[in-house]
């Protein structure tokens, strides 16, 4: 080895610390622990024999294209195929505002590397998704976390914080939200907050990205319009993936955005990964042609709603008084409060001893708070061990109280 | 649009430059042109019947595991197959010393990520392949270049440069070198040069990175060894792509090297892309397993080497006295030398006029050079197009002389 290993690395590799859930996962990948740490979607919601039909279809129409280099922006059909349902959401965009990503943490990366100077601020939530912040960490982002009450992101104490900010002429890069089902919350913003938050964004001048992956995975309550659809001055950066709705292992999603914005995005990622699979994107803009999306995101969704109310259900039968969760009405994850002098870390260990598993929300804090929260994935087990893993997350809780 | 648009991107997004061959690509696209520009295998290369059979396979055998998340090192049996396929190569290394790319860019780009700060220096060739140099550019690297001759990137003046960069405490975080049918130039280095480049790379303890996407597609010539397997000292990173052996779109590629390095790269891939494609690494992982990859290769070559030798026969014919060409044992491509004083920019407007195209060599230059150099790319088109492809090519040079 070069005897200088530990000169040679960039300021930037750095800054990148051990992912908490990687570590974590790894722990919990045991093969008789009952695991709510990861953010797996259900094997069983993936379509399989349609998805299987439909690439031997691509094989057989069009498999030198499919084999082959494709542009760096995407399929021309796949952005056809998002187009049509972001217009029907209600954005006023053509095929020009969409891009193809390698998934959503590509666009987290990319947009990280577009728009972040070390020591740039960049406003998230507290709590907030934690493979965006380790993405702006690596580009050396100062995160600035706004506390959320039960409808996510308080508007007044962002509209506080960019006063001050601006005030020492340090407005930050951008305003990271997942405005459903959050990651790690569960929380789910309404309308009247979009509003009041878009309008912040925008008298101070502050891009905003909202990070979608949920959104069409609601089990209950009322759809709520996207902040790209609220907004007409192109302040609004929006990513999907198909990672929770069709197949994570297909690392395929979107950025939606003002062009000028996704003419450099596509430059970053010309130079990323020059284009994403070609034959992933024709497989998914098929399965888009052929509406068989919404079909499928019915089962999935009425498959989780049964997960996240059978969970509900074991929470409350077994959980100790002081323990509180958030009831997210889509999505793949819940938030559990313990009472304030617990330190869910600590608890973690314990956990994995009696074979239940979650992650601490403190890792989704930038700024070390939250030591008493984790966030429970309800969307992977199944029935059994939903039911006994929450009766021995309780158990630990309980006797460590 | 938020209105400082000129001043919200980062110094990175600023360093990007339109890439010339994305912008030049955009004009051969044009369906009458016949293009020597783009880096495309040939689409009759893509073993179309064998990837939809093990593709149904995966669906069969293992789909639930193939649509969902992976590790980030990578699947362990595509990992396992690569493993064997570089001991037969006389690399000494474990499965731990090798992690799954997004294709080589993602590694080339990622390598840049954890190396290079801002002013650092790295050694490439003069030429070298541009997407290389573009992802370190974007990191703020100072690219130096070293002059080849024949067996390329010249020893000598290689040292030189290191001792003079030794004396400013400035050396560089790494050399980038293509051993094999380097594009764009088609050279292939000896034996004798690898070794006395990695004497070299170790006496000034500098990293070398070996990208080796070409290295499979020989036609004539002995086999040269690997970087990876003259070195047991640990400064050598191979990179390794399945984009001109196997199908481009799969975006499916690998880095091999010590593990402390690994380790950074695959904490910069989670932040990157989490993993690349569970799907496409079970196939390809299946393909390799299957024994059918040299199978596929073997035809490839063969295909490749008529293409090559149709072209040079061209050459030979028509092309104008004072212009060179270099004749690759292996690769995609060939290196073109016009006169000194004639500029290969002013001449691709004229040569795509008159439906021809190819890249203009001095891209490939980070210091500028080579303006009467250009880039010719064999293996796409088929043999009538390459025929009427090189005739017009040999008459805008003769009109431009």
């Amino acid at each position: 080895m070069i005897s200088d290993i530990n000169n040679i690395f960039s300021e930037a590799a750095l800054r990148m610390k051990p992912s908490a859930i990687r570590e974590c996962l790894k722990l919990t990948q045991q093969p008789d622990i009952i695991s709510f740490a990861g953010g797996l979607p259900a094997p069983e919601s993936f379509p399989v024999d349609d998805l299987n039909k439909i690439t031997e279809e691509v094989f057989r129409e069009d498999a030198t294209a499919a084999l082959q280099y494709t542009t760096t922006e995407g399929d021309q059909l796949l952005r056809e195929q998002l187009l049509e349902r972001y217009r029907n959401e209600g954005c006023d965009i053509t095929i020009n505002n969409i891009a193809v990503s390698t998934a959503s943490q590509q666009a987290l990366d990319l947009l990280g590397k577009i728009f972040i100077n070390p020591g740039d601020k960049v406003i998230c939530g507290l709590p907030s998704y934690l493979g965006g912040l380790s993405a702006f960490n690596a580009y050396g982002a100062e995160l600035t976390g706004i506390p959320f009450d039960e409808n996510g992101m308080q508007s007044t104490l962002l509209e506080d914080k960019l006063k001050e900010l601006k005030s020492q002429n340090d407005l930050p890069k951008f305003i990271y939200l997942i405005p459903d089902f959050q990651n790690p919350a569960g929380i789910t913003m309404p309308k009247q907050r979009r509003i009041e938050i878009l309008e912040i964004a925008k008298k101070y001048d502050v891009l905003i990205i909202e990070d979608s992956p949920y959104r069409e995975v609601r089990f209950e309550g009322e759809h709520q319009p996207m902040f790209y659809s609220l907004d007409n001055t192109g302040h609004v950066i929006t990513l999907g993936t198909f990672s929770k709705t069709l197949a994570p292992g297909f690392r395929l999603g979107w950025v939606i955005g003002h062009e000028d914005i996704l003419a450099q995005y596509i430059q970053a990622k010309q130079a990323a990964d020059l284009c994403t699979s070609t034959l992933i994107q024709k497989i998914a803009a098929k399965y888009l042609q052929k509406g068989l999306m919404d079909k499928n995101l019915e089962m999935t969704i009425q498959n989780y709603h049964e997960k996240r109310d059978l969970m509900i259900e074991g929470f409350q039968k077994h959980m100790p008084e002081g323990v509180r969760w958030t009831t997210p009405q889509g999505g793949l994850f819940l938030f559990l409060y313990l009472p304030e002098h617990m330190d869910a870390t600590d608890l973690f260990f314990k956990a994995v001893k009696q074979k239940v598993a979650f992650v601490q929300g403190e890792v989704f804090h930038c700024d070390g708070s939250g030591k008493n929260t984790m966030r429970i994935n309800f969307s992977y087990v199944g029935r059994e061990k939903n039911i006994e893993g929450v009766k021995r997350l309780a158990e630990v809780i309980k006797e460590n109280m």
